[in-house]
Order: C-alpha cells, then sequence, then structure tokens
C-alpha cells in the first residue's frame, strides 16, 4: 500500500470518508497553483468543515511528522499551495460560510473558504463592502496567509490592516484567538498582524474577522495618457501629495496598450497611461477628479477621460482588465510570471523605466504595470517552464527587478508573497532579522510540518 | 559597595563616564510614569548615544542577566517604564536626532528620543505633519513601544498603522530591521507589527522609520451639545456611516463639563457634548461639516459650532482640552488613574452609560471621556495611592470597565498598553494565544531580561 492509500485510511478514522481523497484528478488539482512554479502532489486532500475538523488534522498530522499545506481556490502565484514534501493538502472550500455581518461595527465574520465575490455579494444587503481586490477570486483566507492587496490599497490597504481577528489553529491542533472585534488594542503582542502574511506556515485560519467599509456614494473612473512613465508618474506624486485620496491609480505602459488593442482590435493611444478611480460624496468627488484632471494637464497629459457610471467605468478601464488576457492570449501553452517588487515612491518613476528596459534587453516580450499609488509594479511575462532558456530569461528578468528594488530599499514581494518564489530572496532582505522569524517558525511549529519550503529555503 | 554602585563601575568601562548615573535625583526621576503606580528605583541609569551603545549595553546586561527597562520622558500610564527589578534604566533622551525626511516618500527616520512636538516642529517645514496625538508630548519610540494613539486614530491610525520599518537592538546586542521604506510588503512575517506594542519586552528601537502625511489645506473644528449620551453616540454612528471623514470625533459627559466649568469659570452647556476636527480640502471639507451638522441635529442635537480659524478652533475645543487639568486641580497632591477599555462601536452608548453608572455606584469622582470615533473610552479619577480604601475603589472601577469590555468583545486596553497595570487580565483576554506570546518572548528574551514584570505576570 502506498503512502497516499496508507494515509487514507489513517484519515479516515477520524474523518468522514467524503472529506479525504486521493482521487488523481483531486491530487492533481492540489498539486499546482495559477504560476509557473512546477507542480507537485500531496499524498492526500482533506476537505475538514470546521474547526474540529483542522484540530484533529492537524494533531493527527503534528503526532505523525505528516506536512500540511492549506489551499484555498490555488490562485496563488508563488507557489504556496504546491505540497513539495507531500503529505496532506488542507483545502477549504467546505469551510465557505459567511457567519455574521455587524453593519454598525463595520465588521464581517467569515469562514477562510470564503471567495471575494462571494463576499461582496453578501456584503451589498447591508450597503457594505470588502476593498481588496487582488484581480482573482481568491478565498479570504489565501488572501490573508499571503498579506493580498491589489489595486484598493492606495484608498483602503492590504490584507493586512483589514483583519481584526484570526481563529487559528496550531500546528499542535491547538485553537488561538488572534486578535478582538474591536478598532484597536495596545493589549499584547499583535499577533494578527504576525500571521497574516504567515503563508500556511505558522498555523491554519478557520475564522476570520474582517473590517468592512460602506458602499461609496458615489465612484469615477478616469483614464489619462501621458507622453512618457516620467511624466505619467510625476502626475501620480502630485495628485498623492494633493491629498486627494485615489481609490485605485494604476499604471499600464505602451507597449501593453499595443498588445490589448491587437487583441481586442481597438485604437487605445500606445502610450503610458494611468487609470483612476475616485470613491466619495457627490460633492466631495467632483471636486477630486477636476483637481487630478488639472494636475494630470500640469504634467503633460494628453487626454484625460472620466466617467461616472458603472458600464461607462468598465469601458474606460478595458485597457487595464484585459492586459493580462492580451498576453495569456498571444501565448497559448504557456505559463505566466508575474514579477512584484515595491520600491519607495520617489524610485517608482526610475523603477518602471528600468523594468521595460530590462524585459527588452533580456529579449522577452510582456506588460508593466503598476499600482503606482503605493509603490507596487509588476511585469507579465509568458513562458514554457519546460523551455529552460525561456524560464532562465524569466528567472533573469525576475533576480533583476528584486536587485533593483533591493538597492532602492523597497521588498521582493509587494502583494504576491513570498512562497517558494522569493525564498531565495529572503535572507538579504531581511537579514539578521530571518533569523527572527526562523525562531519563531521554529518555536511555534517545532516539526516543521506547516507548510514545509515555503518562505523559508530547505 | 552597594549593586549600583558596582554596577556603575562596570558600565563606566564600556561607556563614557558622564552616560552612567546613579545619582539619587536621576534615579528618582526614572522610577515612576505619570500614573498611580508604585515607584521603583533601578540600579543604575545609562544615556546610550548610538546604536553601538545601546548593542554594548544589552550585551553587557545579557552576560550578566541584569534587567533592562527603556525610558523615553516617563509620560506611560501603566508603569512601563518603572524597574521593578531593578537594574538598567535605558534612556533614549541622547537619542534624539532627525536623521531624514523624504517629503516625496512620506517618510521620515529619527531616533526613539525624539519627541512628538519635536518631529511636528520639523515636519512643518516640508509641509508635513506626525498625526498620532496621544496628548502627552511623548518620545516617539515610547509611543511606538506601546503602541499610542490617541484623539486623530479614527482618522490616521494608530503607531502601528504607521510604522514602515524599526531598527531594535535585541536581547543579545544583535540589530535587525524589521520593515523597509515602502508602503506595502508581504515578505516574510511582520515584524514590525510585531515589535510595536511590544513594550520593551522583545528589544529597544534605536532607529524609527515613519509615515508622514501633508498638512491639509483646511481644517474645522465643531462642538455638539446633546441631550443624552445616547444620542450623542447615535449622531457619531450616523456620521461615521455616511463616510464623513472625521480627523477627531471625541466624546465629553456632563459631569466632565461641569467640572471644566468650575474650574475655568466657563457656563458651557453641562450636557454630553461631542467635539469634533475636519480636515480636507475647503471644498470637501465644507461639505463634510455640513452633512455632519444636519446628522447631528437629526439626533437632537441642540446646539451645533463651528470654527475654521486656528485661534478660535482651540476655544471651541477649550472643554475637551482642559478636561483633566480641571479634575487634577480640584484634586492637589493626588495621582491620577485613567481607564483605557475599548469596545465594538455598536456597544459604545451602552459601555460609556455604564461607565458613569459605575463611577458615581463606586463613589468615586472623575471624567468619563471617549475617542468615539473608534470606541475606545476613558474614565479619569483622582487618588492617593496612599489611601488604600481610594486605591482599592479606582482598582474595583477599573476592574468593573474591563470585564465589562471584555464580555461585550472588546479589549482591555485601547492605547495605554499593558504594562503592569493590565498584566493580570492578560490570560482573560487572550486565552490560549497568551501561551504563544510567551513562546515568542521566550525565544527572543530567553534570560528575561527585557523589561521584566510588564505585560506578563511575574
Amino acid at each position: 500500500m502506498g503512502m497516499s492509500a496508507a494515509l487514507l485510511e489513517e484519515l479516515k478514522k477520524i474523518l468522514p470518508g467524503d472529506q479525504v481523497s486521493i482521487n488523481p484528478t483531486v491530487l492533481d488539482q492540489h498539486s499546482k497553483d495559477e504560476s509557473y512554479h512546477t507542480p507537485h502532489f500531496p499524498d492526500v486532500v482533506v476537505f475538514p468543515k470546521n474547526e474540529e475538523d483542522v484540530s484533529r488534522i492537524m494533531k493527527f498530522a503534528s503526532e505523525r511528522e505528516i506536512p500540511v499545506t492549506p489551499f484555498g481556490v490555488g490562485s496563488s502565484l508563488e507557489g504556496h499551495v504546491i505540497p513539495y514534501h507531500g503529505g496532506i493538502s488542507l483545502d477549504f472550500q467546505l469551510m465557505n460560510q459567511i457567519l455574521e455581518v455587524r453593519p454598525e461595527d463595520f465588521l464581517v465574520r467569515i469562514q477562510p473558504g470564503v471567495t471575494r465575490t462571494q463576499l461582496n455579494k453578501e456584503l451589498k444587503k447591508y450597503g457594505l463592502f470588502f476593498p481588496v481586490d487582488p484581480g482573482a477570486d481568491a478565498t479570504i483566507g489565501g488572501m490573508a496567509a499571503t498579506n493580498a492587496s491589489g489595486t484598493t490599497s492606495v484608498r483602503y490597504g492590504v490584507m493586512r490592516d483589514q483583519v481584526r481577528d484570526l481563529k487559528v489553529v496550531l500546528a499542535d491542533g491547538s485553537i488561538i484567538h488572534t486578535g478582538s472585534m474591536t478598532v484597536k488594542s495596545s493589549s499584547g503582542y499583535s499577533l494578527s498582524g504576525l500571521f497574516v502574511g504567515s503563508e500556511g506556515t505558522l498555523g491554519a485560519f478557520v475564522e476570520l474577522t474582517l473590517r468592512v467599509y460602506g458602499i461609496p456614494e458615489a465612484i469615477t473612473a478616469a483614464r489619462a495618457v501621458f507622453p512618457s512613465i516620467e511624466t505619467a508618474v510625476s502626475a501620480v506624486a502630485d495628485i498623492m501629495s494633493a491629498g486627494i485620496q485615489m481609490a485605485r491609480i494604476e499604471l499600464v505602459d505602451a507597449r501593453s496598450v499595443q498588445q490589448v488593442n491587437l487583441y481586442n482590435n481597438t485604437d487605445f493611444p500606445v502610450k503610458p497611461t494611468l487609470f483612476m478611480e475616485f470613491h466619495g460624496s457627490e460633492a466631495g468627488m467632483r471636486y477630486d477628479v477636476e483637481f487630478a484632471e488639472k494636475l494630470a494637464f500640469d504634467n503633460q497629459c494628453e487626454e484625460f477621460l472620466f466617467e461616472t457610471d458603472s458600464k461607462a467605468r468598465n469601458r474606460l478601464w478595458e485597457v487595464r482588465h484585459n492586459l493580462a488576457y492580451a498576453f495569456v492570449h498571444k501565448s497559448p501553452g504557456k505559463k505566466m510570471m508575474v514579477t512584484d517588487v515595491v520600491v519607495p515612491m520617489s524610485e517608482l518613476g526610475g523603477a518602471v523605466h528600468d523594468a521595460r528596459k530590462a524585459i527588452d534587453e533580456i529579449g522577452l516580450d510582456g506588460a508593466v504595470l503598476g499600482h503606482v499609488g503605493d509603490g507596487n509594479y509588476h511585469t507579465i511575462v509568458m513562458i514554457d517552464p519546460n523551455n529552460k532558456e525561456e524560464l532562465e530569461k524569466a528567472k533573469k528578468l525576475n533576480a533583476h527587478l528584486v536587485d533593483y528594488a533591493h538597492s532602492r530599499g523597497g521588498s521582493c514581494t509587494g502583494e504576491h508573497g513570498v512562497g517558494v518564489g522569493k525564498a531565495i530572496y529572503q535572507q538579504k532582505e531581511h537579514g539578521e532579522a530571518l533569523n527572527v522569524m526562523k525562531l519563531i517558525k521554529n518555536v511555534l511549529d517545532p516539526k516543521g510540518i506547516l507548510n514545509p519550503g515555503k518562505i523559508f529555503m530547505d
């Protein structure tokens, strides 16, 4: 009897049979994420229904020193959910209940398998929304595990800013609360912040209490075309400095617009373009949009369009929305590598310029786009992971961008997390602090069963 | 030769003589904070000039297992800086340099001994300000150590939200960086958030990189009088729900207004009163103030006044500014006990009501005031710590308020921290999570030299 079948039999003693699987299709689904990272099968996939299930699984795994890798929908981009050491893939799809909405407290309490769109559909009934938007329809548990963010973090912050409390099952099966329902607290160490972004290496989340927001009275989208990346970034700096509260402010470079035009048969100006979104009251927002327009033209903006109606807003953002598809479409059968560095705001213009130059020089083709309100920018290149030369080029690009960010006081990942893809950069980025992280990891997971091989190099 | 003199001689081998003191006046200054907690002398006070000094002191203390208690200006309210186990008081007054202002990045890099007003004086030259305002002119290092906040946290967040990076000397003298200069990062565990609020129990801060903000174009202050606490709190809920971004929103109860009237010979309406501050652009803010006024009157507001000019704003906030003085003035020779619980927003009306009832029933006299935008409220009572009966009453009030907060999903401290005063509530508040905190404490400070007796019970 193989490892998988043996584990299956043992796990069936503590969980109903339909919550444990070694079906090859199921194992395959849990062997990969959306990135170029090499797949690896788990020995078994379990589907807990509640925190008691998770606690039992964890105790079981701890006693036998079996690796446990949490799994949401597999939308991660750095191999977080790939069980490189085999063992148990802990799939949270059956724990997808919205447990409580507290509109007066602007709080919601949910299970980790709830997805972003599922949550927002429910919150809409209360006039509320959850702002963090990484693009993918990820589970909220997964988003908390990687400290995800996205286009709206310039206004609303990242996952860590939204998490008021986590219920966490630790390596030994014990269960803790990391926070409370209050807006703030100075009581003891901030464990919520520590567990957010820990990528399943310190425990498994079984419940999250999150901050939510009132749906803004009015939303306006805008698109602004610039002659150069420098002028576009300079406009962003002026808009941010003026205290205009952008809800989203995204930069797309000229090559990216060109590819969308090819893909969609459109004729948007092939120039660096800013995509903006404003949230606010009718009156306040109108003022913000007009002021932003003025500052854009002060920075050589060539075209500034804005729309308030929902459909028109989507049309205006078409290039940004279709960007990844346009590159995926042109490269059938290839996998996506998305880089994810972040630099201080003052370094952004030079950094985006450098990223485009690096792509061209290395001989790849791809998009450069940035969450320019927070200094986080991505390149998207399509590669065949089995083509050694292409993979090497992509890794060279990644390494170059990380080096560049580090040399400017930046970080190797703004929002995708470390996983396996950024583990090699942790020593350089954190120095002595990495030892502190390892001490914390080792004391909370002494047997090293929690998502081994992630964040820390094996 | 006593312990102090022996330590002095040893420390003089690693630090210049004028940076080490056992002068009784100096020891006395470092034996207490601003609270009712019993003073205790350190054996010696050291004044490091740079991180190398701090590292040397820490190595020295570690080798000899001597307690080290960091000290800013001693404005803490829960005994954080009182060296109950003797040893070394680590005074940061000579490390008070503003090292770098980066206006384009909205960042400032400072030493821990810089005070709040010193920082804002420098930032003003750049059109910037640091928003966290706990009232006292504390050091920024101390504010980070307790995760301080205050009247502006409703808009700008707490200390933890402002800290981008800390340089920390650990128990063994090694030095780490906890973060970077970027707005966000998903790289490794969030150590900045862990060290903020650790109250000197995990390491000593020697450098802080903080987020700063543009001084708002316009500021308006307002005062609104209500017939009851419930109507005032209901107005706050409506104002917050409407998405009006308050910079400050404070509640003062009727008894507190009465005491200020007596102290100042004024005749403000002896009723629950809200004090508000709005930050924004001229146009946006006017809209916010008018909308807030409408919502106040919808909730039976009896008087709504607002002012934009700086002096007039201060006059409008007179009651709030003079509140603590009014009670201190009426109780010469006594010490202040300030309670500091926080509850979810929906519980605030009942909680403030309960606090007033508890003070009256226990037979104390004092103020009830709240940072009502974030559910954090204080009572201020004046006591003679040597009067056993008074001290018991004050402790009873504290315990009652903490119990009330815990029963409503709240926390025992919103912004003052744990120190010695709230250590007895940690087990109840955190349960199993307190064990996780202890594991982290023990692995980072295996000899227990860092501010022993704080956060965790001896």
